[in-house]
């Protein structure tokens, strides 16, 4: 990847033009639970380089204003949120949840004059979604499998990762990373526990990747021997502009992820557990509260891994000697999270080298790129039709003649009408 | 206010303009119980944007000379304060407290050249000053009301505020501010407790402000509501280039700020209670020692308040929703901080939207400006008389015909020999 | 020193004429104990600007190699050491000793094209030493006293100063300092009590130097009066281009240290301490690595020192009035951590003024200019060969007549085969 196109992809402030293309797509905030009360604490949250607030107002709607207010600049952290709005603590001025300046004490008539940025917002999947971009190109909310389903069916967190999203993002579509750094914790994990896939991805450590462009991003097919007439099929999706899903073990829940940029510097990554049929059980509820699986337990008081890179994210040595932990780190979250945040904040990409395994990575640097220049010539970014985000991943045993890119086109899409797949 | 005139009042080190006019007041610069003692510890202290070492010599004078040694470099502060001078540690190179080199041993012949910074010093109000100014336009001391009582009727502190002085002094001269963050502070404060000021101010939040330029700088007045018959009258003032003064509730102690840059995007924010009748009761200096009223508790051994931005200031949702803080944050200075602090190290000027209640501000940045450009065209800078200083702030009922301003003439300057006001 | 050769010493990462300089020797990376086990933990170290990673392979040599895999950039610090190399935990690319790629799973074929920097390294003296520069030019392996002394007759630490290695260097050379200082300290040291250089340095402050240019960099006479008819001259030497070494008192342990850059802003500074005729006994080793002497204590699980710059390197202000330290801080180490980081990341040294005591700095600094000229001009470096570092620092009473040059040639260098001097 040369300079100019490292360079686009990485940046994503206001102005820039991978930024414009991420603005044309709902954008995940927060959690909804993190402004679960009506005129509780406001929240201060940062994307896509922006210093955002987000609360609840009196009707029970999310409001997302810039953090600021626009007379002095103080902080709206510190304002009330009563009777429908956040009043600034410094001299009163008031914004409703568009950012409509609706009182001026002591000059009501500058009013009109005030009002400070919002973004529409919607709630689905347990989460605060923003719309960033232009207001006439504003798509339908997501319509990801996760999003649409009984809040009962699924859990989902986010955590401060200290690096660019890009390269965050590459380690959720790699999964040919799977069988190192995360190899003893596939083994262990209680959700993969028990499961035919478990044996199938013990047995065969060579598996084979095919890749294939979609209307939506990519979907990937990584190939494992399974019975003697078959194979294991292990069938992900990239789904444009950032999330990811991932397929099941056995009659456990699925998984996904979302990679937002902070800044150039930090993202956020969100990690959903759903399962289609049925709801969580509390068991399974416990321990993803309690940071296991794809999730992390936190700082206190904060969104940042209690395991993080000023401690080495608590490296385990003898752990690692045992086989217990490949890398000495341990959980999904934060053995990615140690290896791409030791890329530092933004990777340099001058200095990779690429092997066919990131075939994907390649394919998807490729198509946001090519993204970002068509938007830039009036080209409209692909995927924006919320229904190309109807599918689903899937583990499946064909019989070995099969060709698992056709399976999928009949299984996987529209997936909310779909059997499950796992095995 | 433009980009212009916005870098020329923020910036004030060596060889700014705004940092030229600075430097031709007398400059408080630490306590003097900071450095009590005679050839006891010296301190380190950054004032515009200049490293400074304090010290008092064997004949209980303080000095105020650069931080480090002429030599190589080394810092002062692990120096011997001994025999009339502060010793390098690292080769025994000795200055008086004028910077003068008195000492190189093994080779005495060279203190002609090793000669460090130092600026004249006083002590007035316990606290010292230095002038940083050219030697031929040295003003006389202060002579403001509270830097010239005994002893025992002032209390002063200092504290560090992480931004820009200017924002900071504008929170100090902005007394509109005070019906919205301090709203319940005033309410509860001990030092309003029981006035027939605090009940004016709870009964009519319509406070009309009138602004009048003077010699010294501007005289605020606040009008409310007072008896049938009167308005009461809050009178504060501002005086050229940092100084604040607050009037009393009843018969407590007064009040007063001073501004100081330490570099950019950090100052001193100084807080003085003073009575000027009376000495101070054993209890009110005990609540001021803990960090009462207009001053705060620290961090240990450091300057920085222990309710600070890593700490989000200790915010009380719960208060802030039962109405016994309005932001969430206690105390007067700490709500101030916080406010001031969210504006970023240094306001974006370009981004704010001033309303009438800013004439004030608006008034100051102006004096402040024409002071610098008048100073680069060879214009004496104003109230360099500190005579001007001799002015008092005032809580009063006057009848409803009356001119304030006639009133404050007449009541309130030269306020050293003069009745106090307050309800 | 003006800024062009100011600039030139002290910026030494890749591509600087200094950092040629520095690469055409043996560089000291970390201790061999760090990396004691074959197959252990490796570590990260930086040197030279460089970010490289150390370990021992499973035939039990150590590896100085790039911190960053090949393939996507991620640090081998998370990556499994074993079977003769370091395998990255994210997709399994190995790396040997030699940073030569030995495994690309899943395609072996790329292998050729994945290799690393590596540098060929050597122990000696319980350091591993690596040769960063152009593989023709290496020179032989360090031959100075203490790396070639049996193990038990070594100690060797190191701790990280947060400033510019010249400015560290500079007070290793500079011996005029110990008397201020260092003063209580010298006095108080069990390695220095009930000698009779004690006593001459106790009784005669005005120390005359003279300094001597060497084939291998500098050589320093400190005379101080010693019995009647006779002088007590302490002889040091400067290594080039970062070694000094520090003579006994009586029968202890001699000294020595290294000063190398980590980056611009802070430096690795080595200490070492030996006896060339007999073994550490088991209390001075204890001693040592309670941090006694010239070595330090540690904040936990790091290689700072446990007072630093952050909390004032512990200073005791009544033990500097007490005149049991002469700055308040306690210990050889600190007492120079705490001047040379006051001086700042990279010492100012247009404002620096410089006395007849810095004579040996300047003649240090003039040798490394005309050295890093020479080198871009193809003239080799000083003191390339090995034997040139076969000297010895001594402590010595010669009768007054005598010329301690010309005794010092005849009886340090090649030191060896020579008897050693301490009174």
């Amino acid at each position: 990847m040369n300079k100019e196109m490292s360079e686009t992809l990485v940046r994503t402030g206001q102005g820039t033009r991978m930024g414009d293309l991420m603005r044309r797509y709902w954008v995940p905030i927060l959690l909804s639970s993190e402004i679960a009360e009506s005129d509780g604490p406001q929240v201060r949250v940062q994307i896509l380089g922006e210093k955002l607030l987000a609360f609840r107002d009196s009707e029970g709607c999310p409001g997302i204003i810039d953090e600021f207010c626009s007379h002095r600049g103080a902080s709206l952290f510190f304002g009330r949120n009563e009777e429908n709005g956040i009043r600034c603590a410094y001299h009163g001025v008031k914004f409703d949840r568009n950012g409509t300046c609706v009182d001026v004490p002591s000059a009501p008539q500058m009013c009109p004059r005030m009002n400070i940025k919002s973004y529409p917002c919607t709630e689905r999947g347990g989460i605060v979604w923003a719309y960033m971009g232009p207001a006439e190109k504003m798509p339908q909310p997501v319509e990801l499998e996760w999003a649409t389903l009984p809040e009962n069916h699924v859990f989902v967190s986010r955590r401060w990762q200290e690096n660019n999203y890009l390269q965050a993002m590459e380690g959720g579509i790699d999964t040919a990373h799977v069988s190192y750094v995360h190899r003893y914790e596939v083994d262990t994990d209680p959700m993969h526990m028990g499961t035919k896939a478990l044996d199938y991805i013990k047995a065969d450590g060579n598996v084979i990747f095919d890749i294939e462009k979609t209307p939506f991003g990519l979907t990937l097919f990584g190939r494992r021997n399974g019975e003697p007439d078959s194979y294991y099929w292990r069938i992900t999706q990239w789904l444009f502009p950032w999330f990811t899903l991932i397929p099941p073990f056995g009659d456990h829940a699925m998984g996904g992820h979302i990679f937002v940029p902070i800044d150039d510097y930090n993202c956020w990554v969100w990690s959903i557990n759903f399962h289609p049929k049925k709801p969580l059980t509390a068991e399974e509820r416990r321990d993803m509260e309690q940071g296991k699986g794809i999730h992390v337990e936190y700082e206190e008081g904060s969104l940042r891994p209690r395991a993080n890179k000023d401690n080495d994210y608590l490296i385990d040595r003898p752990a690692q000697k045992d086989k217990r932990s490949y890398s000495g780190v341990f959980g999904f979250a934060l053995q990615d999270a140690s290896l791409q945040e030791s890329m530092g904040p933004i990777q340099n990409h001058a200095a990779e080298h690429l092997l066919p395994t990131d075939k994907a990575i390649v394919m998807a640097r490729r198509m946001l790129y090519e993204a970002v220049q068509g938007l830039a010539q009036g080209i409209e970014p692909p995927a924006l039709d919320a229904s190309a985000q109807r599918v689903r991943a899937a583990g499946v045993l064909l019989d070995r003649a099969s060709d698992p890119a056709e399976w999928a086109k009949e299984h996987l899409s529209d997936g909310l009408h779909q059997a499950l797949y796992s095995v």
